[in-house]
């Protein structure tokens, strides 16, 4: 076993304040989207650095950064995040885990650790979904899992911000990542009668309203039974016609639902449409519930997060696994690669918006974090990578 | 006491197929906006109308078109309706009160009878409220109560399609009206804090939506709790941001209800609030509620009733008392001159809309039992009128 080097703390949290300035707006909030100017050259000083620090960089044809070692021929694992953000985006959402995973490889490779020559670091491309004509964000991600590049990667290692309040809530320092949610968007729609507020009575109604209502208020409860660990959300709520004195003849609902297990997604989008059909039957209208968008839920790899919470208790005693709300690349790489992800918490849960932020004690601890995990992965899962590779040669 | 003419049935029926025809689209609904050509037209042809038969007929500087016998010095029984529309509406609402007062004004001129000389008709302007700048409708009418001419008015009766469905499932002919309910718009709006709908678990949100959405399920069960006779309506509602991965951070309902009586309409005002405030502390949202408009509820002249009714009952068996659930011009009135109403089914409920119809033998019986209702109020209230006068000459 080789000794692990240290990460250079400073030099972390400065590449992260500079990462910041790039496309930092007059109201203190990041705006990179996606293939912007800004954007575009955050990347070329994510390319530049680590040029500068002796290592190869490169763009592929999608526009994701991936740096690693000259002349070496893999397996890699990789590491890294998405540097693009949401408009008016904090500091932290993807650039954290990129500037990490940069100062994680130029570490191990200053140090001449073994492990050097297996890492490969990434900043990913359109993570957000923002940039105008995406199809929903996570598109660098999606490309690697089709290309050929994706058969010399053993293992991927995502370090973000939480961008919630539970770490915080719970008094966590790290959490080991088991998964990321599935998330169904739904359109539920009421057709009833539009009619005179006055003069129809309750029992002669037909008030596509109150099932939108009444389907939009039990949602949490329908969630809370099926899956305590599910969160649900209704969002978006119109009638038509929208005058207080007639009776809604039509009316629509916009919700999510969340849930680590696809099982648990199915328990919830069976009990909804069961309480929207016996609303709309009880207020004698006729409804419909359509899913108008699903991304499966992610289960990380048994081996990758065995080692991210190995090292993350070796760290604090502060530290329990943790599912992710929110969306990550690592969802789609892992229906390719063995992958596994490690939170630090967000202050104050906040996230997409400038009053995003990590204590400094946090943001290092997360990059220690991730430099151990790399050079524990090396140990448990990269012999028997090797070896495959010489029983497939 | 003088035989009672008969109203000239044939006649009644086509001069309101002739006023359907002014304003008439091609949608088959009726266009007779206050103050537009149609709308103009129609009352041209009321007060010629009532001038080729004999009659004194005049505009007021409201646009009110009043008729009755020349050379008269009252103290009148007025009866009429508006003769204006809302957009795209029924041939009956308003105009078929009209056009009956018109008749039974008609009648007792052409058969010489003692009561001729005591009735007024009248064609309000502006009801519907729909008129470029109007201030909610009741124009004609509202002007009236300022006018010195009210103090020769001893009564007014008015003659309306129901515009609901309760006459035609009771399997009611005519309905002497009580009163009409007072109308009270509410605005709630709640403010919680927008956030992500995936990594803000369900018991640290504070979210605006559910306030809204709760509110608006329970509006039909804080009415029926407070006055089983009130309705409610929550007709628009709003969610901001709108979007199904946001935890809404404001909301807001427009809402109405509405009841006999104000003491009603107090508690559903208490209730309401009270279930708002509750609500907002449970979702950890502030809340607002704020009365828009009130119009307040009218009750009956019980006099006027009287005789409404007992004429009723002489005409059918299928009769009873009805509260109305709609505004109308007799509201307003009655709180200058001793009013009341009465009713003929609407088939199917429909208003406001070209599926607006009464049977011919109803629009008939309404027309003969309020030319009844005039001789007989003439009959009971006349006489007390025309002897109070005398004492104060």
């Amino acid at each position: 076993m080789s000794v692990t080097p240290e990460i250079n703390a400073e030099r972390l949290l400065k590449d992260l304040r500079h990462l910041a300035q790039i496309g930092a707006g007059a109201d203190g909030a990041v705006h990179r989207i996606a293939g912007n100017d800004a954007d575009m050259a955050a990347r070329d000083w994510i390319d530049k650095t680590m040029r500068v620090a002796g290592l190869q960089s490169s763009y592929d044809a999608t526009g994701n950064v991936f740096a690693r070692r000259s002349a070496t021929s893999g397996p890699w694992l990789l590491i890294g995040s998405h540097s693009d953000t949401v408009p008016a985006a904090g500091h932290l959402d993807g650039a954290y885990g990129v500037i990490a995973a940069m100062e994680v490889l130029r570490t191990l490779h200053e140090a001449g650790h073994p492990m050097a020559d297996h890492v490969e670091s990434v900043a990913w491309f359109d993570e957000e979904g923002v940039r105008e004509g995406s199809q929903g964000g996570l598109t660098g991600s999606t490309a690697l899992t089709r290309d050929p590049h994706a058969e010399d990667l053993f293992g991927y290692i995502e370090l973000h911000v939480e961008q919630g309040p539970r770490m915080e809530r719970a008094g966590l320092d790290l959490a080991p990542v088991t998964g990321i949610v599935g998330v169904r968007r739904y359109r539920v729609t009421a057709c009833g009668q539009a009619n005179h507020a006055g003069t129809t009575p309750f029992e002669m109604r037909q008030d596509a309203g109150r099932v939108a209502s009444r389907v939009a208020a039990e949602l949490r409860s329908i969630c809370q039974e099926a899956d305590p660990a599910s969160v649900g959300n209704a969002g978006v709520i119109a009638f038509d016609p929208a005058a207080a004195n007639v009776v809604p003849g039509a009316a629509r609902v916009e919700l999510e639902v969340r849930a680590g297990r696809e099982e648990a997604l199915d328990a919830i989008e069976r009990a909804l449409t069961d309480f929207l059909l016996l609303v709309a039957a009880e207020e004698e209208c006729t409804a419909h519930i359509e899913c108008t968008s699903a991304k499966p839920a992610a289960v990380f790899d048994e081996r990758v997060l065995g080692v991210v919470e190995e090292v993350c208790r070796r760290h604090t005693d502060r530290c329990a696994p943790l599912l992710s709300y929110a969306g990550h690349d690592a969802s789609v790489i892992s229906t390719r690669i063995p992958t596994a992800m490690l939170f630090v918490p967000s202050t104050g849960g906040f996230s997409h918006s400038n009053r995003e932020h990590t204590a400094d004690e946090h943001l290092v601890l997360g990059a220690r974090a991730l430099l151990d995990a790399v050079v524990r992965t090396g140990e448990v899962l990269l012999p028997q990578v090797l070896s495959q590779q010489l029983v497939a040669a």
